[in-house]
């Protein structure tokens, strides 16, 4: 009997050692164990130095109409492991060249009841985990329903998190920082008021999450490649302390629309005991297909200003008239309306930025408002809202396109949505076209308010489906977009670096709308920024929104020179110059930088960094030898120590510091900076006092002599 | 005190004068007459001859979010009345110019709580009264979001009715006969298995509605110029007699997202004493815009063969292979597929359609299934479905062209959406562009399966709007459009005559998918065809079906003459004969009507009709002196007498008459006729015997001697 059984245990162990599967990262500081449980529910578990990242978690899917579903009675298959290690150069980024390097294990599942297969591909590299779920070509499973993923990443214990509260229609939210215990009690505070929100769950959080461990341990918690999917949310359990998969719904309440051959996007862990490789991780990107355009050649970064902040503070309006409550396209007669002598988007103000452009080397003029249709806009549910070509009186197209030409300034194109997804698809090719004709190559896209067709909501299926439309159409007509509103990014600018830019997340408008918090910059790079650049349009010199706006009494929780900072520390290739030539005008020297920073890097180099608290980065513009530095603070004054160990050895180089002056403060007094110039070489050590809300920021140039 | 109540008794009348508003009709048989409920609800009620068609009903408004609503608390603040009386030449139809002769009645309704104002335009012409409701520009209402419109159709008695379903995604349905009172009772059985089918109550019907009461009166429900608003069906309240508007809902359940200035379309009641009247109304084509195409030259009626009936019975197939049950298109190699030997749209079988059309006088060939994704085209919710331009391996769509061309025939296009319609928006002007570059002027689109979006319905708002893109869209691109599955016409065709056909209704593809009714050739003029004509694609001849795909059992439920007098009695521009060349072939002398038989028409007189019994009509043949007549019979044998007396006196002609043989029977003997010819004039009265689903048709040209 002893020998029976002792039999058993070792044909037991041996089936174990074949269900559970292993994977560790080029590396070897990441391990991944995948395994089936009893009733063969797939999980899988991450260690990263020996200590646990997630706890086992399940893997699999609810189906519609479908009580078996994918989630248990699986055995596996097949499994193959491989590796991959290759150097890719982004047509734009914080450097120029990409390591894609990793080890990867796909294991295949065969589920026993239905004979029906999953693929769970697991992709682990020295920065984090990339997991998907694939669906190959196979008889018994072709047209499906998903009711739910069934995705989980099991907490360790009550970390800390940055969060946003989970919705399917907007993340204009300001980050919260709690224990995972605390997320529903304080949901409902974190919930402010928006155009376009839909919750789903009093513990809800979207993505990506940037989780802080007591024993130092940062871990982000994301989705690549998110295309012809659902948006993927996270609901927290507290009981178990297990974050599940919880995806956007359709307008009938379901989660996706599938047809195998086909993939789920990727499942993302970025884990490390620094900070800043969170920041640094390009794992997003590795994760997704590479180029799908040919000729990337008219591809480029943009730094622009724009007819846009005087509209957002309430200085002038979008809207051409007030003698139209309501308009119909085509129908009502603008020429015979009155202007309200407020409106923006006209050609003279036109003129003004695109000098001020010029005057100070911008490539670009942002300008809203200058279509029809603006009148009433949003909140009405209008279907035919905008046409995207029709110029209203006092904007003339062809001689600001003629203007703007001979200045050597592109004007960039905006077409407001308002989440009329239809109506734009049925203008798209002629705004493309019109774009094109006129000498237009970029454009800032909106998806303000809800969702056309009515029911859909901002990041399900069908209207990512829509974006998707969007960008790659627009790589047809050779147009970069910036897509406002829309879901936030998952990497995809990998596969088409025409996407330049996107919003969702809470940019600087809302600093005009009442506030944000004064480490929410401190934040987004670490939870927003990690799918792809965010045009954050930075660059505010007057915090008191009354002095352009009387009735306005907003305050930018920000100091000028956490402002100059953005440039470096909210990395994107499409940067504004947001505030008012006039405000510019004040602060020429603080000006200086901005008019200096570049937007491709060659090199990025995170030197400090804590969520919530700072940031502090050194890039290297792209082909040239000049280094800026940005830093930004939150809430408490504090002391960086720079070491300027990236610099080559043996030269010089003229540092040029923008601080906050000692009694700066965001609140009280944003406007108080100091502007120095230092000799420096790969030795130097600087210290910089950052206010509250404050930073500083440095360009470094080649010292002329030695 | 006497003369105090006196008094009073005078003002309170003279205050009903001024609220009660009259209109007759140019000839005074109709009455229509307007007034308040006392608690101000708008009500209206219309008499013919002295005889209540309809008692007073309530119009009205249930809005979302709004408890007032516009329902009551109304006084009446304009009133006026006008005339109008023009003639217009339709571009193809029944007649070559219709007289459009109407009393109007606005009257002008201002709800006193909320000062909103609402427009009530009657129009009433001989032969029915129009009414519809306008919003006009006002302070106090701009958006408004329709829950339900109140409108109702207030019955004098527990009429007969000719009804099908009320259903929010199809009309295939057979007819009932019934009472009103029987409806409830009826419908389950009605509600025969579709692709896609949505009820919503147990006493719910589609306009248009026939209706008989016992003192033979002819009613007619149904609605003119549906534009940017939803389909209406109505709902009958068996305890009240009253038919009500019950919209149809969009995927939140709400009907109409309207801004003021608009209108709803107009709700018709056409009546008459004689049957005839019913049929040949003009009134819905009189209730819609004039033409909006400038040039309407490229607009022509077609006579058509066509590779369908071969895949409607099971003979062969829409899909290319059978190696694929799922298909990706632009990823599926087709190429590399195993053709299944069964497809039907492939380049020998066309040019052989080709060939018998150009042998036979026909205009055109249509052809279904030419397109790559067939495989998988319905029951899968697929998005990506058709790309409407990509043709199997087997079809050479150049080859074709040229051959159709040198044969002086036309391919008339297939876009089958699979209910995709963002999909088909998506690609509709490359689609086209296609079109045109190879030669096609006319397309046949359907709406197979539930609509995507999903949620979306039939005949919601939001997707008649998408009907109406298509349908204005081809007229840019001077294409004719043939809508099959897509909501029953309302007089659209007035303004946009490139709308040359719907479906819309049981077609004959019922006859191969177990047979229809033997009568419902006669509802269907009474109900169908009161907003357009009908693609019915008749002239089969092998009733067996089994003849021809050996597992289908279904039988025609018609005579070979009923089959050729459909193309007299079903009038369209658009003009089918659906059977197999080879079944032509076994039957050419009857054939012979159908390659004469015109499908424009100068004159058209309805000799005699009864809904469910029989119709015969006569029509003048566009530009000809020859005349078509066409009798088609119920379940009862019956011998019709058709005076020629609308033949010009004192002239001959010949008078060709394919009649049902004595014994034919749409069961047991449907193939056996005679064809006689004889001389007749202007005195002649023919006498002539139907049988049991079967007719007549008649061909009659002068005769060329006197």
């Amino acid at each position: 009997m002893k020998k029976f059984s002792l039999v058993l245990f070792v044909l037991a162990a041996m089936v174990q050692l074949v269900t559970a599967q292993e994977l560790v990262s080029p590396n070897s500081s990441l391990r991944l164990q995948f395994s089936l449980l009893s009733d063969g529910t797939p999980v899988y578990q991450l260690v990263y130095k020996n200590k646990e990242v997630v706890k086992p978690g399940k893997l699999g899917f609810y189906l519609k109409n479908d009580k078996k579903s994918l989630l248990n009675d699986f055995t596996v298959t097949d499994s193959r492991t491989t590796s991959f290690d290759e150097t890719w150069k982004p047509v734009w980024g914080e450097v120029n060249n990409i390591r894609n390097h990793y080890n990867e294990l796909a294991v295949t599942l065969t589920q026993k009841e239905t004979n029906r297969q999953l693929i769970i591909r697991f992709r682990l590299f020295d920065d984090g985990l990339g997991f998907r779920y694939e669906f190959p070509q196979q008889k018994n499973l072709t047209y499906f329903v998903i009711k739910e993923e069934r995705t989980q990443f099991a907490m360790t214990a009550d970390h800390t998190a940055f969060w946003i509260p989970g919705d399917y229609d907007t993340q204009e939210y300001d980050f919260t920082r709690s224990r995972l215990s605390e997320i529903r009690g304080l949901q409902l505070k974190a919930r402010t008021a928006n155009l376009s929100q839909t919750s789903f769950s009093p513990t809800g959080v979207q993505t990506s999450l940037m989780i802080k461990t007591d024993e130092g341990l940062y871990i982000n918690l994301h989705e690549a490649a998110l295309i012809n999917y659902s948006c993927m949310h996270l609901n927290y359990n507290e009981q178990d302390k297990v974050f599940e998969s919880w995806l956007t719904p359709d307008a009938n309440g379901d989660k996706g629309y599938m047809q195998a051959p086909c993939t789920s996007p990727w499942r993302t862990i970025i884990v490390s005991d620094d900070a800043r490789d969170i920041l640094s991780s390009k794992m997003t990107y590795n994760l997704n297909e590479p180029c799908k355009i040919e000729n990337t050649s008219w591809i480029k970064p943009v730094k622009y200003v724009g007819v846009w902040w005087e509209m957002i503070t309430g200085k002038s309006s979008w809207a051409y008239t007030n003698d139209y409550p309501a308009v119909q396209l085509g129908i009502t007669d603008y020429k015979a309306a009155r202007p309200s002598g407020n409106h923006g988007a006209n050609t003279a103000n036109v003129k003004k930025y695109i000098d001020f452009a010029a005057a100070n080397g911008f490539d670009a003029v942002l300008v809203e408002g200058w279509n029809v249709g603006w009148e009433d806009w949003f909140g009405n549910s209008k279907d035919y809202v905008f046409d995207f070509v029709t110029p209203y009186p006092d904007f003339d197209v062809n001689g600001l396109a003629a203007y703007a030409k001979s200045k050597g300034i592109k004007i960039i194109m905006h077409h407001e949505t308002s989440g009329s997804t239809r109506n734009y698809e049925r203008h798209m090719d002629t705004a493309y076209k019109f774009m094109k004709e006129h000498g237009y190559d970029a454009v800032k896209s909106g998806y303000v308010g809800p969702i056309l067709p009515r029911g859909e909501n901002h990041y399900d299926q069908w209207i990512i489906n829509h974006y998707q439309y969007a960008i790659e159409k627009a790589a047809d007509y050779q147009i970069m977009l910036n897509a406002h509103e829309a879901v936030r990014p998952t990497g995809i600018a990998r596969t088409w670096p025409n996407l330049i830019g996107n919003e969702a997340a809470r940019g600087t408008e809302y600093q005009a709308f009442g506030g944000s918090k004064a480490n929410h910059v401190t934040v987004l790079p670490f939870t927003r920024l990690l799918g792809g650049p965010m045009d954050y349009t930075p660059g505010i010199f007057e915090m008191d929104i009354s002095k352009i706006s009387p009735n306005n009494h907003s305050h930018v929780n920000s100091t000028i020179c956490n402002q100059l900072a953005l440039y470096v520390t909210m990395y994107s290739p499409l940067q504004m110059a947001a505030d008012l030539p006039e405000n510019y005008n004040r602060f020429p020297d603080a000006f200086q930088f901005i008019k200096e920073v570049a937007v491709d890097w060659d090199t990025s180099k995170y030197l400090e960094a804590e969520p919530g608290e700072y940031i502090t980065v050194a890039r290297k513009a792209k082909g040239t030898n000049k280094w800026f530095i940005g830093n930004v603070n939150g809430e408490e004054p504090r002391v960086s120590v720079v070491k300027l160990d990236f610099l080559d050895p043996g030269k010089n180089y003229v540092a040029t510091i923008y601080a906050d002056a000692k009694e700066a403060h965001y609140k009280t007094n944003p406007q108080a900076y100091t502007i120095r110039t230092q000799i420096v070489n790969s030795k130097t050590k600087l210290q910089q006092l950052s206010a509250p809300g404050g930073g500083f920021a440095i360009s470094i140039v080649e010292s002329a002599g030695k």
